[in-house]
C-alpha cells in the first residue's frame, strides 16, 4: 500500500479537505486571514540520497516544508523542527542548514523537539499566513486557464540519477516563497508543489478541480538530456509550483514561469493524443 | 549527552527564548492574541510502553503536544499528525485514537503527512490560542507565590514500574487544556507541564523566573505507594500543570489542585533543609 492509499483509509476518520491539500488551513482576524500550516516527515534511508551533508539535509527539511507554504500564496513565518538522532553531532550542522533555509525565506526557526533515534529522522511543521482573497488550494481551476510551472521538473530526479549538473537541484531544492506570493496576487486559480512529480500532481489538481489538463508537448521546458519527457512527467524531488491561471491574468505576470497547457473541461491529464500516466513519486508501505 | 545539553549546543543558533518554553510564540490581531505551537516526536522503542496499543499510541502522541498547549494556557486548535510507519495496518487505531484525544480537548486533526519507517515514530504539532493578558510561560514566578500541581505527579512512572492501578495514567495521559486556561484566568503568573518530572520541572522554572521554590513536605499529594516522595518528585510521564499564582488569587480558584511549597527569593528548589535533586526523565543521545 503506499502512502495516497493509506490516506484514502482515514479520509472518512480524518475529513475530506484535511486530506486534501498540503496544507491546514485556520481562519485569523475574522477570516480577512488564513493560518496555513504543514507537516513533513524526511528519514534517511528513504529521503537523503547518500553524498548529502547534514547542513543540505537541515535546508532540505525545511524546504519541503515552506514549500507547501508557497503553494497557498503564503508567507512562511515559523518553522518547528523535531529532530531524531543517531549521533548527537549531527543536530548543530543540521540546524545550520535549517536556520539557513528559513532566513532565504523570510521565516524563522521557532522551537522545535530533540530526541534519540536509530535512524536519522526530521520532522518539520512550517506555518504561514495569506491574506483570504489570494489564498490558493488544488480546486479551483477553471476550463480556459492555462496550466503553468516554474523551474524545470526533472531537475531533482536528474541530479539523483548522475547527472551532477543537477545534484543541488536535488539536495537544495528552493522554495518559491516568493514566486508563490507573486503568483496567487497575479490570480492563480490553483496550485500545489510538483514534489511527487508533475503527472501526479496534474491528476491530483485535476481531481480537486473536477477538470482535465491539455498539455502542449512543443511547449514543455524539457531538460537536454535523454528521456527528458519522462523525466519532466514522473520525476520527483522538485519543488517548483505547479498552477492554473486566466489568460488575461497570465499576460501580466513578472515572474518566470512556463505555460504547459491548458485547463479542458473533463477530467484526465492529456498530451496530443496520449493519456499522461498517472503516476509519480510515491513512499510504499508495506 | 542528553537533550538538555544538546538544546543548549544550538542555543546561539535559534534564539535563547526560541529554546525556552515548550510552546513558540506568534501575535495574532495585532497582538491581542498569541497562537502557540509545539511539536513532540514519539516513537516505539523509547516512548511506547510495551502493551500500548495504537489507539493509546495515538492518544498519547496527541496528548503530548496538547499539554504543552495547555501549560500556556491555550485552547488548542488543530493538530499535525506525522506518522512513520513500520506496519500500514497500525494507521487506522492510531489516527482513531488521535482524533479522540483531540476531540476530548475541542480540538481538530487538521492534517499530517504518511511515511514508512523502520520504526513506529510519530510526530504530532499542536497549535492553540490565548488573548495574550493570559499567556504563561515557565518564565514569570514571583517570590511570595504558592507553587501548585494538577494531578498527582508520579502516577504515570508508577504505571510503568508495575502498579496496575495507574497503568491508564501512563498509556492514556489527559492534558489539562481546560484546568490550564481556568488557572491562566485565575491569574498564574507561570505554568509548565511536569512530564519530565517534577523536580526537573521546578528547577526549569526556577531557573527561567530566576527564583527559588520551597517545597513543604507535609503537602504533597503522593501516591500511597512506597518510595512515594521519589516517584513523585522523579517520576516522568505525567501530564499534569505545574504552576504559580498570588495567594489572594489562589482562593478565589475553583479547579481542584495541590499547592505544595511557595516562590521564594534566590535560586534552586528546596525542601526542608534538603537541597532537591535537579534530575528527571530525559531521553539519553548518544
Amino acid at each position: 500500500m503506499d502512502d495516497r492509499q493509506l490516506l484514502e483509509s482515514i479520509r472518512d476518520l480524518i475529513g475530506r479537505t484535511e486530506t486534501s491539500d498540503d496544507c491546514a488551513a485556520f481562519p485569523l482576524d475574522n477570516g480577512k486571514k488564513i493560518l496555513v500550516s504543514t507537516t513533513d516527515m524526511l528519514h534517511e534511508t528513504t529521503d537523503f540520497p547518500k553524498g548529502m551533508t547534514e547542513w543540505q539535509m537541515g535546508w532540505m527539511s525545511v524546504a519541503v516544508s515552506l514549500s507547501d507554504v508557497a503553494s497557498c500564496g503564503a508567507q512562511p513565518t515559523q518553522i518547528l523542527v523535531a529532530a531524531g538522532l543517531d549521533r548527537a553531532e549531527r543536530l548543530k550542522p543540521i540546524m545550520e542548514g535549517a536556520v539557513a533555509c528559513a532566513k532565504a525565506c523570510d521565516a524563522k526557526i521557532a522551537g522545535g523537539d530533540i530526541d534519540s533515534h536509530t535512524e536519522l529522522t526530521i520532522v518539520t511543521t512550517a506555518f504561514g499566513v495569506v491574506d483570504k482573497e489570494y489564498y490558493c488550494t488544488r480546486s479551483g481551476a477553471q476550463p480556459g486557464d492555462l496550466v503553468c510551472v516554474t523551474g524545470r521538473p526533472g531537475a531533482a530526479q536528474a541530479g539523483l540519477d548522475g547527472y551532477s549538473g543537477y545534484w543541488e537541484n536535488l539536495v537544495m531544492p528552493k522554495p518559491q516563497v516568493f514566486t508563490g506570493q507573486r503568483i496567487a496576487h497575479s490570480g492563480a486559480t490553483a496550485m500545489m508543489d510538483v514534489s511527487d512529480g508533475l503527472a501526479i500532481s496534474l491528476y491530483d489538481m485535476s481531481e480537486a478541480s473536477g477538470v482535465g489538463f491539455d498539455l502542449r508537448e512543443n511547449h514543455l521546458p524539457l531538460l537536454p538530456i535523454a528521456d527528458a519527457k519522462r523525466y519532466f512527467l514522473y520525476g520527483g524531488g522538485d519543488y517548483g509550483l505547479l498552477f492554473t491561471i486566466p489568460q488575461e491574468k497570465f499576460v501580466k505576470m513578472d515572474v518566470p514561469v512556463s505555460v504547459i497547457g491548458e485547463v479542458v473541461e473533463g477530467d484526465g491529464v492529456r498530451m496530443g493524443d496520449e493519456q499522461v500516466e498517472k503516476r509519480g513519486y510515491a513512499h510504499h508501505i508495506d
